[in-house]
């Protein structure tokens, strides 16, 4: 018998996206708001006394809990804090999944998926996704105690209607988290299926929206039983002090968020616009990023050659996807950059 | 079937201790430090700006990795950072345990062990220390392919020899993991067991020894090949950047740090004599509590009595442990009016 499970020594594990540690580059590789974070939440940190730091945090995050409350109009029963979107993920999959009882979701989106599901030993069904990204029909039928729907979907960017995840939700016989770490980006998001159906979690990330990725903070939106339950598997004190009083500042401050939201979905009409005009396929995103189909020569070639002239941009060696290169929106000032430099290095 | 897993339907969670919102009160009962963290880490925070907070951190914490390999003498590879001990604890049983792998631990000591077993749906061995809380020799023969040993042991506070953990390291087949959170409170540490067996997994906290409970961070010491396991198993981006950064300068700052623990043990000293002189039974502790048992009276009705003066200590309501209390060492004043109030409560 080795030190570990079985299926542990068998997974690769999760690979992050790329961390230079200079910041004089392009970084359009991990989906990082351009923008700073709001005022308030540097004014929170510069609050923080020592006295927090010592004593041990609220294990609930309540004064967030609060916060999104009020902004998504549900109560703080029905919200649940997160170290990161990742985190729920993994506690999701630990409550409600293992061995006969899968975890389902279309592919290609969010390689961690199958990853927590490997680290849990629970069987997968993956369910292809069709070119335009329709969510697929034959998902409602796989019987998995567990769904994941990633919308707006990553690496496509692409949305589907809410209408159809309710229809999803009312007919799944298990449980429907939809990954909106993206939805801040969207037309539309799916709080309304949280008043509906008692099956349905949301999760949240202020990572990309709010331009909080150092701090890992996420959180789930769901009927207040099931948050019940997932409190229970979550670590006892899973958000720290200081991200308790970033986050809560961060999401109090909604003119910025919504400011900083408006420039990216004005510079990713732009960003698709010229990709196209540079002969790449983009399709529509309602994310931060746009995923770019390399008509002529090699995706990984490009990403190379933008990575020698310090802009980063991600690209997934995996069939369906290794054509592809998926850029996140930046400044203007950055994706001028990023087009010269393609325009060079496709020329 | 229900949305949950069966075994998580039935645990009942881990009730963390009380958290008064407000600071004007005694608050002796979760072991944090009475004192402050290093002015360094003060310093740190300060110099948190907007760029880390907008980027994703470093997923393995380098920083901190190299800066506690240097003051334990082992190298980098060594480290794993962790969201607090409790991540650790967690991501531990998820690697070694399932069904068919029990995890084993002497009793009583820290509650959260089963609850996590119980979430993952693997079965515990329990087995009893004598009245001096030595290590149990049955623990050996458990089968276990995971081991966790409280060293020093809570809530006890008593501590078992290293020897006597090198023995049991050597002869089990499965991993020893020796939950350290209070080891800088005591005489001598494990890390040479680090060095010697591959099978050896520390849990360290700044929870305690550095004032940081606020932050949660830990870490682990153990085998390079068994820290590359547990990587696999931990969230991509377990720990935050502000976390990095304060957990980073507060282990630099080795004074601050062994003068704080210098007067919690000196403390420590005249609190046990004072209780003892009161009438409690009180065991020599290597932590920064005490475990008081009550020789006359309810100790369930003495903690009642104190919180009533906003004076709070531990009540466990468990067998074994009902006629104890469990006191954190605070400031000489705060322990003064612990001391003044027992007098009160138990005239």
């Amino acid at each position: 018998m080795g030190y570990f499970r079985d299926n542990v020594e068998r997974v690769a594990g999760y690979t992050p996206g790329f961390q230079p540690k200079t910041t004089d580059v392009v970084k359009l590789n991990t989906n990082e708001n351009p923008y700073p974070p709001s005022p308030a939440v540097l004014k929170a940190l510069a609050g923080i006394g020592p006295e927090q730091l010592r004593r041990y945090p609220d294990p609930a995050g309540n004064a967030f809990r609060e916060a999104a409350a009020r902004i998504h109009g549900v109560t703080p029963a029905n919200i649940m804090c997160c170290n990161g979107g990742d985190d729920l993920l993994s506690i999701a999959i630990r409550a409600f999944c293992e061995a006969g009882r899968p975890l389902a979701y279309p592919v290609p989106t969010y390689t961690l998926y199958p990853v927590l599901a490997a680290l849990e030993d629970c069987p997968t069904i993956e369910v292809p996704f069709d070119e335009q990204f329709n969510l697929p029909p034959a998902l409602v039928k796989s019987g998995a105690a567990l769904t994941i729907v990633c919308n707006p979907n990553a690496p496509s960017g692409t949305c589907v209607p809410v209408e159809e995840l309710a229809s999803l939700a009312d007919e799944l016989t298990g449980v429907l988290l939809i990954d909106e770490a993206y939805v801040d980006f969207a037309d539309r998001d799916g709080v309304e299926l949280v008043r509906e159906f008692d099956n349905v979690i949301l999760l949240r990330s202020l990572s990309k929206g709010y331009s909080l990725a150092g701090l890992r903070f996420g959180y789930a939106i769901a009927d207040a039983d099931l948050i019940a339950g997932l409190m229970k598997v979550k670590d006892s004190y899973n958000v720290d002090a200081v991200a308790i009083a970033l986050a809560t500042a961060a999401i109090e401050d909604q003119a910025c968020f919504k400011a900083n939201v408006a420039k990216v979905r004005a510079d990713r009409a732009i960003l698709t616009e010229q990709l196209q005009g540079l002969g790449f396929d983009v399709l529509e995103s309602s994310t931060n990023f746009v995923l770019a189909t390399v008509k002529t020569g090699s995706a990984a070639s490009i990403q190379e050659e933008l990575a020698k002239r310090n802009i980063y941009v991600r690209y997934f060696d995996v069939p369906g996807l290794d054509d592809k290169l998926r850029i996140s929106v930046g400044t203007k000032q950055q994706n001028d950059k990023l087009l010269a430099a393609l325009k060079e290095v496709t020329a």
